[in-house]
């Protein structure tokens, strides 16, 4: 298939690349220029705009970071939508809100073109070697038709509803769990920690426990405090956590695990740590416990 | 060794029957006779009293639900206490508070007899197998010439603490990390449903998410809300999040998790769920959010 | 003064004749036309549009129900600042967002037209009985110049500000503490109640203890469960407490009080509440507790 | 009538006095005995243990800090169960715990002696002042006959039920609501702070608003920082907050406030504040929210 993409950040990058691996002729946009061009390498063509990527394509892709930067590559004077062809797809991959992708489906609908939100969960190494989890939801015939390119991408492709907004939701949950572990680690540790006990030792015993590699991870990050540089920034994961709770507004449904996330990322923001890893959340319950009042 | 072991039910027996598989010698007890009879076949002896299981033991087990539980058959007229040799030790693996675990080694060394805690991590299945893990705390000498004991029950073993307060707080602790995957299962899973999409699916995806078999197990039981029969009572579980709870504010650190926790474990309580699984805690957030109010 | 005024609900319409009281000109406006009529017999013009209501006014007031009502009759086609002359103020009466008190105090400076942000506090009985607080924030000359409107309004004038918003935050965090009555009666009801005792009676030593007309009158209902027809409806209760969490994720102050709030009035909206008064929050607790799951 | 006290801290010796001044004859018991002899001008017997108080008394009081304090002087070697007579009544004014007051009850009638829960709600100046808020509860006959005493101490009288522990209830509730204002001015003033606006005239509009001296004496000192010293230390807070939390559990009922307000008290002592008033609360919003980090 002709396939646009846009945002070759380091997430994208690995999806392109896959997707050319994998036959399809892909023509590529990035604001800035020179990180588009490193997938002129792989076979890709480079387009001067969004519009241009999106003109001959059966789909295009958007993998930004949040919500005002998919409407400004989408619906901007050159953006996808004012040439996206009739009957082709927009595969939305950006974690962003239900709220805007129902915008979006019912925008695109206008022009007969087709939204499906398409969310993976994985991090840019996962992307690179085709390991990602990819979410779709979407019209059923458009979403079977797209399924070579999410097979493409990731590992396994799980078809989660109907209209592009409820894979927004999944993808939101599923960075809510994720968080959840961040947080009760750093919950875990502080009593730990200010029982004399080493949490090295219990980091290792929860990695037996769990057996997952989140745990082993974001664990192993946590104990050892290694911040910076972030993998994941924390006022990304803010802006996830609470995005998630929209979502749960919307669906009416109380979320009291991501409210406390939310408070303990407004006060890691409050306390400087906006550019760190979103584990550095555990500071939070830290200093609440005494341990560190002077850091973070 | 002489080992004597007291408290024969699903976790007890499989720990007892690999001491004796790994060659130790072991009397044991139980307050309802017929389950300690079951170990006869393999070996064991049975006692009439906790101390008459101690009475020539290096080392005495004891597996059971709570601190009143493990108070009676340690300082009960016929307890451990009573019997159990200078220089021998008190194996507690039971899931108790960390005071009480203070208490019972203060009332040990009057004695000079030496408490080790050493709780175990698995269910009933893993203990059978030799799977638990085994987190000890206590004075190094001790611990260091019980290990085969530990090592004989477990996969692994994790030295966790000089005081054997300290292994309890890391069980509880652990406890809570399990606890609070049930908790953001049931707020994710709310969510997802009144999104109307198929939960079954988001824990598919969580289940490739974590790679985790707490993920895979835990999800699937509150997916298909199969509460019943219970794996681990709910009442239980609250008492461990209450005792975690504890722990935290002994040491001075606070636990927003666990409260959430304590509060929706109350509240399943309130609603009749004292008996069903832990994992019921989902359908508080399940009735919160307007989904069967006339249900748990 | 000339002044214009728009939104004649049943605050507006108190607020608007004690200007008229006092000795000013009024010209009204109402999207219902004919609640706008109602103050004609006190004196007032009757305006067809906000810009008209607008047009030879030194300052205009608005007290509708949120941000989207505000922007509309503020900047649509006929809206005030098509029509308000430079130097003359809009007073902004309304619980608006503080983001968009801040949008708005842009868009009026770029036309040389001043806002001020005034929300109140009180019922509608305060408004028509000159009882409000009002609490006003803006450009401090253009603030005094205006006081004799304020204090024409409400008992006492609490200059807050300097910028708008600030004034928008205060209403908000005043509005918050209000909500934590309500839920903190709600809960103690529902232990109470649990515990076998009379919570007329427990409501009775509160009023006592507190002497506050807030706890006086806002135990009374919901000890009562008086909770229809709704004296302030729970789904406005709901987007202040957002906006109250949204100023503090602005200021980067967490807010776990209101985020529990935040959470129960989720699930009263699950729970079909949203007409109730908000003091229904107390219900969420009582379901919690076990009672009534039947109703709400 | 002959009545005993014991506890001659800062409110028994208001009370106790009060009841002087009613006509009662006072045997009057403190175990730092100088504390007692204070109220010996005023025509009190001072006694030499807490049964020589009981003896000849138809009721005693106690007036304590907690359960451990008033258990030693009820039922310790020379404690009032052992020589108040059959039928003469111990009435109970400390806040302590439902479940040590249901234990009292059962202890003292086991002797024939009836135990009565009297919580008072005031400060020392309302004791010394005759302007408490008595709640007492117990069995009906022995409350009606004892009335004259309650009348005597306080301004109200509120007869709250016919157990005994069901007054410990009310009163722990009703010092949990005065912990919930604490805590909304907290978040409130950070909010308020961070936002630029001078949280002194925030707390005029809340004093105005609520009309309550609670909101005025405690939004002042929390607004002026004024934590030492202590009118009611943040350790004895905390002990009611983790009490009052334990009578919801009794009685099943979730309390997500009172967890908030135990997580902050935590990171309060945590951070060293367990003696200054329990109002610096705040403190931990403030730090939270970036302010202070420094301090207390």
């Amino acid at each position: 298939m002709n396939i646009g993409f846009v945002g070759m950040g380091k997430m994208g990058t690995g999806m392109a690349r896959n997707l050319i691996r994998a036959g399809h002729q892909l023509t590529v946009y990035n604001r800035t220029h020179k990180k588009a061009e490193a997938l002129a390498a792989d076979g890709a063509q480079v387009a001067d705009s969004p519009a241009e990527a999106a003109r001959n394509a059966e789909a295009v892709f958007t993998m930004l970071s949040d919500d005002a930067a998919v409407a400004e590559v989408t619906f901007g004077d050159e953006g996808i939508a004012t040439k996206l062809k009739e009957g082709a797809a927009h595969i939305s991959s950006s974690t962003i809100s239900t709220s805007f992708a129902r915008h979006m489906a019912e925008e695109h609908g206008k022009r007969k073109q087709v939204l499906v939100s398409a969310p993976v969960f994985g991090r840019p190494e996962a992307a690179e070697a085709k390991r990602l989890l990819v979410v779709p939801a979407g019209e059923p015939k458009a979403v079977e038709r797209l399924r070579p390119l999410f097979d493409a991408i990731g590992r396994e492709t799980f078809v989660i509803g109907t209209e592009p907004w409820q894979a927004n939701a999944a993808k939101l949950c599923g960075n809510f769990m994720i968080a959840s572990v961040l947080e009760s680690f750093g919950e875990a540790f502080a009593v730990i920690r200010k029982s004399g006990v080493d949490h090295h030792i219990f980091h290792a015993v929860m990695k037996e426990l769990f057996g997952s590699p989140v745990y082993a991870n974001y664990g192993g990050i946590i104990a050892d405090e290694k911040f910076e540089p972030a993998g994941f920034a924390l006022s990304l994961g803010f802006k996830d956590v609470r995005l998630a709770i929209e979502a749960g507004q919307e669906a009416a449904a109380p979320m009291p695990f991501a409210s406390v996330l939310r408070d303990h990322l407004v006060s890691a923001i409050a306390n400087g740590q906006e550019d760190m890893d979103w584990s550095s959340i555990a500071l939070v319950s830290a200093r609440n416990a005494g341990l560190k009042a002077d850091k973070g």
